[in-house]
C-alpha cells in the first residue's frame, strides 16, 4: 500500500491550507521534510508547531512554518496513519509542498482514495462513505439532513435489519428444503408470505423515496416561464437575492436558459429562467424556445408569469397536458390592473410585483407548499441513484419470491429470490462489491476526501 | 476582549475546511456546539473527534462530525485560546458552522484580525505579520524566499541591530550634551560621522532593494508590443502555458490589454498584451493604443515582436527614449525569410516561432538573464510599500544627521535627527504605532489569516 498525499481543503488562496498523507510511510515521510518534534515519535492526535524544510535546497531549506497533527492507525480517518500538515493558504505553496512529499515518497491521491482507504478499512461501509460526499456537497438544510443521517450509519442500520430479516426467512425456508423429501411445511407459507410483504414494503418505500431525496438534493426544477416581458428574470432575481444563502451558476448549461439554485425555507429550488414563449421565426430565439420547453418537462413546479397589461391568457400549449403543479403569478400588481382570467387549473394564483423592496413572500410560502414534499413518510430517504437502482431491483426479487411462495413453488427457487435481495442490499454497504465499482464510486470524489 | 471566529480555509468546496475561533471564551463557545471530550479540559496541541452540535435544533441538533484542536494561551497563534474545527468542505456546512458560532456569542472576525491580536500579544511583531500576508499571496520561489525570510524575523533583526546602532550614537551624543558647558568634545565627531554613515548606508541600500522586492513580489512587468497581427497573443500564450505554474487573470485591469502572470525560472511575471501600435482613426482603436503606450511606460521589460512578413521595423517612437530593456523578437522563423535590420540598440534579439511546438527557451532565457535583478546585493529585501517609504524617511534623517555633525551643529539638534531615524525603523517592526494605522495594515489581509 502507498503512502497518498493531497491538498483536502479548498483550491485557491485562504489563511491556511492543510495537506493530508495518509499510508504506512506517512509519518517517514513528513519527517523527511519537517522540523520541530519527531512526528514518528508524537502521540496519536498532538498537534505540532514547527517548520516544513526541503532537505534539497541546502541554501535555504526552509519552506514555511506550519502545524502536523499526527493520527495513528487504527485511530484516523483511513484507519492509516496520517499526518495534516497546515501551511499558509498560497495556491503557489500548495503546489510546491504537494510536490515535496511527492520527492519524498508519496503519491499524489486519487480522488476519492482517503474515503476508498476508510472503506477498504472498515472505518467506514460504502453508504456511510458516499453519505461522506454528499455531505460535501451539501446546499440546503433538508439535503444535509439526509446526509447526515446516512452518515451517521442510519441507512446502514436500516440495511443491516432487512438483511437479518432476509437471513432469518431463508433459514425458515430452508428447514422446509431440508426435510422436503419428508413431504412437510414447517413453516407456514402465509406466514412467510407475510413476512416477504414486509420486508417488500421497506424495500419499496425506500426505493420510491428516491423522487424527493433527489429533489432535495438536486434542487427543486422550477421552471419559470411565460410571454416574453411578463417580468421573468425580475422575478428570477428576487428569487435569488432574497435568500441571503447563494447560490453558484451552474456550469454548462445552455446560456439562454439562466439557472440558478438558492435556499429558501431549508429547501433548495433550482430555478430556471426560460426564453419567452412566443411563436416567431428567428432560428436563434426557436432554439432558445424549444429549450424552454425542455426545461418545462423536466419542472418539478411551473411558475407562470402573466403580464396585466398585455394578458396573454392563451395557456401554453406546451404545459396543459402536464401533471406538474402550476403557480400562476400575475405580475405588475402596483399598476392595479384588472386581474385576467386564468384558463387552467393551477395549484395557486398570486398576483404580486416582482419589483425591488415588494414582499414576495406569497410566492415563496405557495412554492413551500407545494414542495413539502413530506420527507417524513419514509424512515430512510435515498438521494442516490446507485441506492435507488438496488433498492428498485431488491423490490423485484422480493416481490418474485412473494409470488413464488404464494404459488407454492419449492422452497430453494424461493430461497434464490431471497438471496438476490440480500446481494442487492448488500451492494448498497459495499459487503459485496468489486473494485470496478468502487473505482467508480470514488472517482466521482473530490481529490483530498 | 472579544471572541472572534472565521473560516481559515480558502473559499469554496473541498474534503474539509477549517474554522478558527480565538480568544477568552473560545473553549467555552466551542463546548456549547460540541459533543465529545469537553474541550476546556483538553491539553493543548490535542486533536479531538467529535460532533458539532446546535444545541436550539432540538429534534436534529447534529451538523456534522469533525476534529477539534485545541491550543492554549499563550502556545497559539495569536497567543489567546484557540480552537480549531475541521470539518467536511461544503459552503454551506460553512456558512451554517459561522452562524452557529455567532449564535452561541463569538463575533466573526474583521479581515487579519487573528494576525492582529499575534501582533497585539507579542507573538509576531508587525513585519513578520505583514510577512505571513505576504507569504500566503507568494506566487514564486524568489518572492517566496523573501516572505520567508522576514517571517523568520531576518528583517526585525536587521532593523533591532540598526537600532542599537542608533542608540550608541545617541548615547555618544548625549555624553558631548551633558558636558557641553565644559567645552569639551568627548566623542569624536569624525567617529560619530562614520558610525552614522555606515548606519545611512544599510538603510539606503534596505530602501533601495524595494525596486527588486516589488518586481519579485508582483511580477516583473513585460509588455508584448508590435505592429498588428505580429504574433503578439500567440507568444502570450506560449509564454503562459510553457510554465506548469499557473497563472491568474488579473481582475479589474481593462479589458483590452490582456494581462497575465506565470513564473518562470523562478521569477514572476505580468505579462501585458498590449493592442497592435499603428496609425488609426478608429476611436475604440485608439484608446486601446493609448493603454498600450501606458503599459509600455510601466513596463520593466518590452518584448518587441517583429512580423518578418511584413517587417515595419521603424521604431515605435514611444519606446525609443526610454530605458527599459528591450527584447527584439523575429517571429515567424519557420517562414526561413529574411532577418530585418534593427534600427535600435536592444538589449537582446531573438528570432523564434511562438507556434507550439517549436522552443522558446531562448526568449526565457533572455528574460531571466535581464531580469536576473541581483536580489543578493542586498542583505534584506524589501517588497512592502510601507516600509519603503518609512526607509526613505530614515535615509533622509540620517543624511541630515551626518550633514549636521559635519557642520558642528550642536549635539542635541543631531540627536534628534537620530532620534527621528529611530522612530521611522521602530514603526515597521510596530514598535512605534497607532491603532488606525494596524487597522489600515490589517485590512488588507484575508479574512481568517
Amino acid at each position: 500500500m502507498n503512502t497518498i498525499c493531497a491538498i483536502s481543503t479548498p483550491h485557491g488562496t485562504g489563511g491556511i491550507a492543510v495537506a493530508r498523507i495518509s499510508g504506512p510511510e506517512a509519518f517517514e515521510i513528513a519527517d523527511r521534510i519537517w522540523k520541530g518534534k519527531r512526528l514518528s515519535d508524537a502521540t496519536s492526535h498532538t498537534a505540532h508547531y514547527g517548520c516544513i524544510i526541503d532537505p534539497e535546497q541546502h541554501d535555504d531549506p526552509e519552506l514555511d512554518h506550519g502545524v502536523a497533527t499526527v493520527f495513528r492507525a487504527p485511530r484516523s480517518f483511513t484507519g492509516e496513519n496520517i499526518v495534516e500538515l497546515a501551511i499558509h493558504g498560497s495556491p503557489w505553496l500548495q503546489r510546491e509542498l504537494i510536490n515535496l512529499l511527492i520527492r519524498q515518497g508519496a503519491r499524489l491521491a486519487e480522488p476519492g482514495e482517503f474515503s476508498r482507504r476508510a472503506f477498504t478499512n472498515g472505518r467506514l461501509d460504502l453508504a456511510e462513505a458516499e453519505a461522506v460526499a454528499d455531505m460535501i456537497a451539501t446546499s440546503s438544510r433538508a439535503a444535509h439532513r439526509i446526509a447526515m443521517s446516512h452518515m451517521r450509519g442510519d441507512l446502514s442500520r436500516k440495511l443491516s435489519a432487512l438483511r437479518d430479516d432476509l437471513l432469518r426467512l431463508c433459514a425458515l425456508l430452508e428447514l422446509e428444503l431440508d426435510f422436503s423429501e419428508e413431504d412437510v411445511t414447517f413453516a407456514d407459507r402465509n406466514e412467510l408470505i407475510s413476512l416477504a410483504s414486509h420486508i417488500n414494503h421497506t424495500v419499496s418505500a425506500m426505493a420510491r423515496s428516491f423522487a424527493t431525496g433527489n429533489a432535495l438534493k438536486n434542487g427543486i426544477n422550477t421552471a419559470i416561464v411565460g410571454a416574453t416581458n411578463a417580468g421573468k428574470s425580475t422575478l428570477l432575481n428576487r428569487l435569488l437575492n432574497d435568500d441571503k444563502a447563494i447560490v453558484s451558476p451552474i456550469h454548462g448549461t445552455t446560456r439562454d436558459t439562466i439557472e440558478d439554485t438558492a435556499e429558501i425555507n431549508g429547501r433548495l429550488y433550482r430555478f430556471i429562467d426560460t426564453a419567452g414563449l412566443r411563436h416567431t421565426d428567428d432560428p436563434i430565439e426557436c432554439i432558445g424556445i424549444s429549450r424552454s420547453i425542455a426545461a418545462i418537462s423536466k419542472a418539478d413546479i411551473i411558475i407562470w408569469m402573466i403580464d396585466p397589461e398585455n394578458p396573454d391568457t392563451q395557456t401554453p400549449a406546451h404545459f396543459t397536458n402536464s401533471n406538474t403543479p402550476i403557480i400562476a403569478v400575475v405580475n405588475k400588481a402596483d399598476l392595479g390592473l384588472p386581474h385576467p382570467a386564468i384558463p387552467i387549473k393551477t395549484a395557486a394564483t398570486i398576483t404580486l410585483s416582482a419589483l425591488a423592496d415588494v414582499d414576495i413572500t406569497p410566492l415563496t410560502d405557495a412554492l413551500a407548499t407545494i414542495a413539502n414534499i413530506d420527507d417524513t413518510t419514509a424512515e430512510i430517504t435515498i438521494t442516490n441513484a446507485r441506492h435507488y437502482q438496488a433498492l428498485n431491483a431488491a423490490t423485484q426479487s422480493t416481490q418474485r419470491a412473494i409470488e413464488a411462495l404464494s404459488a407454492n413453488i419449492p422452497a430453494d427457487l424461493v430461497a434464490q429470490d431471497l438471496r438476490e435481495t440480500i446481494h442487492h442490499l448488500s451492494s448498497i454497504t459495499g459487503t459485496i462489491t468489486t473494485p470496478d465499482i468502487l473505482t467508480h464510486i470514488f472517482s466521482h470524489f473530490c481529490i483530498g476526501k
